[in-house]
This record gives C-alpha cells, structure tokens and sequence, in this order.
C-alpha cells in the first residue's frame, strides 16, 4: 500500500535529504564534520531567530527538556510550568524528578494560558527560577502567548523563561532574542523534518547565569561541556552524525526559502484544513489553535481512534489520535513535516471516507472543495 | 576522494541497510513500528546471549551509561569502577555526577584489570553496591576479564555488575546470562554498524531489584518506564525510527550468519592486522589486545596524529588516533563495521606508506604480506 504520514512527528522526510543522509558515515571527529556542524549551528541561529549558541543533543525532544531543568535548576528551586496538555504535564514531571518545586498553572486542555495568568504566578512565588511552557502543546493544538510571556519573565532578573517549541519552531514566527525566550527547545522530527534522534537547545546569556549555578545531577545532558564542544567544533559526546547531515540540508531549504515563505506555506496547510473542517460541520478542538497541527473533536458517537485507524489500515495516511484523557476524542493531522497542498486534500478526503463509514454523514467533497478554494484564492 | 572509515565509531554502514533507512518514515507509535521493535528486541537477546529484556534508548553509548548509574544507584550508594582508559574514567565521572561514591581501580592504561583487583575492592567495599567496567577499552584497546569478574560478582547479593560492552558486543563472545552480567551496554555506531544515535541496556532480574530502589534523579533515561513501554510494544519516548529500521537489517544478518561466523570474521581481521603490525616492525599498544581494534605505538620520533592526518586527507581513510594522554603516541584501526579483509589490506598499505613519508622506513608490502598470508591460511 502506498503509504503518506502526516502525524504530528515523525513526520514525511524528503526523498533528498533521507538520500543524503544514507551517503557512507563520515567520523564525527573530523575537519569535513566539523564544517558541518558549524554550518549546521549558523543556520540554527538563523532558523531561531537569536545569536544565542544553540546545542544540539542526541536524544528525542524530551531528552532535550530534561536537559533544561537539569542544566538551569538545583534541587530545593521553584519553578512555574504551564500545564495545558500531556507536554505541559511533562515540564511538571520533570521538575519533580529532579527535586524542582514545581507551582502548576493548571489549564483545561484545549485552552491557551493567559499571560496574566503567569504573571500573578510569579507574583506569588518571586522567587520561582524558571517558568517552562510550551510554545504549542501538541496534545491538544493550542498556541499559548509566548511573546507576552517574554516580556513578563525578561523584566525579572532571577526567572528564566523555556520554552518546549519542539513542535513550532520553523512551523510559525518565534523571535528567540526579540521576545526574550531564554532557553528553546526543538527536536529533528517536527518542522525540521527529519527522522526523530536530536534535539537542540538554544541558551541566553542570562540562561547561563543560571547554568553556571545549577546543581542538579547531569552528565550526558551537559549545557557547559557542550558550549566548550562548540568552541572546538565539535560535541561533547559522539552525535547522531547523519541526522545532523539531514539537518544541513533541511536548513539550506530553509534558508533558501527565507522564515516568511516558511511559516507562510505552514499557514496555507492549516487555513485551508481548518476551512474543511468547518465545512464537514466538524468541530476544531483547541479555542486557539495553531498552524502546526489541526485537532479536530470526534463526532459524537464515533470514537477518534476508529477514525485514525480506518486511515491509517485501509487507506495508508498516518494521522495522530488524541493522547491520555483525550484518546478517542480527537483526531490530530500535522502540517508540517515534507508536505505539500495535495497532502491535506488526501487527509481531507480520506477523513470524509472514514466518517461515512463509521456513521457520520459528510457529503463527499465537501471538506476538499473548501479546501481547495482557500487554496487556488491563496496561491 | 574515495572515502574509507575504520575508525572505532562512527563506522562503515552497509549500502544495503542505509537504503532500508532511507525509505520514507513510520509512525513510531503503529502496528507496523511494533512488529519491528519487538522483532527487534528478539534479536538482540539472541546477539546478547540473554533472556533478559533488551531496553532500547535514544542516544549515544554515553547516555547508556548515564542511564545504569542513575537507574541502578541512590545519591550516598558507594560503587567500584575499574579505571584503565577514558571510558572507565567515564564511569567514575558519572558516579561523581550522581552523587555516587566512586572506588576506583586505577589501571595503567594499556593493561587490564585482574579479576583479583576486582575481588579485593569488593572484601575491602563490601557495600558496593556495582561493579561498572568495560568489556573492551575503546581508548587503549585492551580487553578486560569480564567473565571472571563476572563470577565474582555473582556471588555477592547485593551488588550488581554493570559491563559497558559499547565497541565489544558483536565483536566477539560475551555471554550475558551465563557469566551473570547484570547490565550490558552497547551502542549502534559500534560492531552494529549503524550510525550513531541509539544505546542498548540490557537488565538482569537482580538488576531490576536495585532498579525499584533506585532514588536517582532521573526521566528521560527510565529503565521501569521503558520496561513498560516493551509490554505495550513501544518505547517511552519518540524512538530514533530509521536507526530501529536499520538494527532490524543488521541483526536478521547477525541471526543469519550465526554468533560464531561473526565473532570468527572479527577475529580473522584483527589477526590479519596484529601480523602486519608486527611485519612492520611496529608494537601494539595494549598488553592484553582485543579483536575489536588495533591500536599501534607510534614509532619513536613520529607523532601518530600525523599517521592519521595523511591517512584521512591524502589517502581518504579514516582511523582514529588516541584519546587523553595517548594523543599522538598511538592509533587505532577498527575491525568492526562494515569491513572486509581487503579493508584491512588498505589500512596497512595506507599505513606503510605514510609512515615511509613521515620517516619511519619500513619496505613497501612487508604489512600487506603479512596479512595476506594469515588471510591465505584463514579463508
């Protein structure tokens, strides 16, 4: 069967760069890797929007959020997390492992924090360290305001703000520096688009105040000897050496095609999906949703995973079910990764097909004609 | 240029199994993914010699290593680390990272531990809760006695041992259950031959019982999560998905071929090589060598780091020099990977050829007959 993924990661990788990265190894102690990976970082800083030095682990995105508490934070410390889906949920989890306090901002799932909301938080613990949050919590397809957050974390001299964009760096415009995000999460499998196995962390200079403190237990995830790798070109331990070849290529793309034209094709996938979900007379499920993924409740009646299912078996099209108290209730497609317009009309008339089947009536076309009209008057 | 590699990690991949890596991505969490984690898992008890579970990390070997101090040990735990190279020199870091009491053997590097060294830490530590070692000494190419250490240990109740098999496991025999090594690391860049980017942990039954009392931080590297994780057909995180893909072709290779023919094609290069060395007048650098590598004594006058240089830039073939305090003094040619005699033939006419230029003199062909007569003699 001939198969599509359009999961929320792992995503489609490009037949190019996968061909480029099944080229034979290369010794990642070497003048030739070394050119690579300082390209590789340039073009980092350029995707990120920052001048800050940005790490790159092998690990999976959570590998690279350990990483953060880890590296900023020391046992007995406060910490704010933002706790608005399964991902939120980890930050907490992650404080707790590492003997964090952690002060939740509990939020129903499918809202957005509001930035007031952090702001009271840390009027009541000034003292908090950190405030960790996602830029897009990918359980549920919310954007929180992490612009607005910035400018309420960056004019207190003792907090830092970190923020998981694993699944919304490249995918929309997140300005590192301008906004003041401190420490920035993202991992190879999202927008990067590129098979899961790294992870990359950018650090202010006040996040290496922080880092120059921090007494947590730590040794692979190590903020400080991966800043003196970067100096020598390298890293500190042997790195995932062909995804980060894969990475060269995907940010030449990137920068080729300039951030704008980037988050605008984003934009494009997402607009255009959500307009067909209005026209099946479906319901979005985040109240702010992104243009990374598009969440769309079950019908009544019909469980999401049945729906994913159908897809994925009969059709071949992976999408993503809904995770932990939202399995069954949503259904999630991504829009990023190597995709394309005529993806989303496959999703879409593949999710029209399935909910027929399972007893829900949607007339056929319905959602791909209102697709395809936000896209030809969107060019 | 044409380009070779027989460095100790990264490696040679086979074209064969880089092109099953380079086909289009599966989502990590579907039925098709599973089928292949649990293939996968098979197999590697089978390369482990093992019925223990097989836990499967995104990572370098380093993480791998990580993931046994903090997920068998407590913070105050006092544990004996042989220290005969930089990756025992690792172990003990890691324990002083976690707040773990490292008793150290300090080895001159070069030798190997004695199985009575290990037995007189433990009369004079009987607290110990681990014994970590490596099984092959990627640094200084020594092999240590893994399997009398192993009876030692086994007697002891309350102390586990923890072997870092990373550039051994594959190479020759290491019989997990029967000699009763608890923990057993290894990674894909290794006798795997896959590129860097995952670490295997193998954990015994009695491992598993100080796992549950374990109280270091911890979360990414989570040996009960992951255990879990097996039961469900998955892993705790978003798993390296094309490194997985590419382990599935290696070890059906591995189980075809047999453990015999595999640990026999390791030990026929390695000869090969150890006689060529000799040939060429040259000493090998460890006392006890192992058949994973050759690691060579730069001759007196000439830096091995030039041996190297020329070898990877005038003649397209990298190996590896030495690490620490061995810079410059030796350097080291992997047999594993995906090599063959003619491999080694390269290497040692490289060699030949650049140490003539460098000013050591040694006739052209001396190495490369030696070889080619073991070879000869050893089809």
């Amino acid at each position: 069967m001939k198969r599509y993924i359009m999961a929320p990661g792992p995503v489609a990788v490009d037949p190019h760069v996968l061909s480029v990265m099944s080229e034979p190894l290369i010794h990642h102690r070497s003048p030739q890797f070394s050119k690579i990976l300082t390209e590789v970082r340039k073009d980092l800083k350029f995707l990120y929007q920052t001048n800050n030095e940005c790490l790159i682990l092998t690990s999976s995105g959570t590998g690279g959020m350990e990483a953060c508490v880890s590296n900023l934070l020391s046992p007995g410390d406060k910490a704010i997390c933002v706790v608005a889906g399964k991902f939120g949920e980890r930050w907490s989890e992650l404080c707790q492992s590492f003997g964090v306090k952690n002060i939740d901002i509990n939020i129903e799932w499918g809202q957005a924090v509001k930035p007031e909301q952090v702001e009271d938080a840390l009027k009541a613990h000034p003292d908090a360290k950190a405030v960790f949050v996602q830029a897009h919590e990918t359980s549920t397809g919310v954007q929180h305001p992490i612009k607005e957050i910035g400018e309420i974390v960056k004019k207190r001299e003792n907090t830092v703000l970190v923020v998981d964009a694993i699944s919304a760096m490249g995918v929309y415009d997140i300005k590192t520096d301008e906004w003041g995000l401190d420490v920035v999460v993202t991992g190879s499998q999202k927008s990067l688009s590129l098979p899961p196995g790294l992870s990359i962390v950018s650090v202010s200079d006040k996040a290496w105040e922080f880092v120059k403190r921090a007494k947590s237990p730590k040794y692979y995830f190590n903020f400080l000897k991966e800043k003196k790798a970067v100096e020598r070109e390298t890293t500190a331990y042997t790195p995932a050496v062909s995804l980060i070849i894969g990475l060269r290529e995907v940010l030449k793309q990137f920068r080729e095609m300039g951030l704008k034209r980037l988050f605008d094709h984003h934009k494009r996938l997402s607009e255009a999906t959500k307009k067909a979900v209005s026209a099946m007379g479906l319901n979005q499920f985040p109240k702010v949703p992104s243009h990374a993924i598009t969440v769309i409740e079950a019908p009544q009646g019909i469980n999401g995973q049945d729906v994913v299912k159908i897809l994925r078996e009969d059709y071949g099209i992976t999408i993503a079910g809904g995770q932990a108290q939202l399995k069954g209730k949503i259904f999630r497609i991504s829009h990023y990764g190597h995709l394309c317009q005529w993806d989303m009309i496959i999703a879409i008339a593949a999710i029209e097909q399935a909910l027929n089947r399972l007893g829900y009536q949607v007339e056929y076309g319905k959602g791909v004609s209102a697709a395809q009209k936000y896209f030809a008057q969107n060019p």
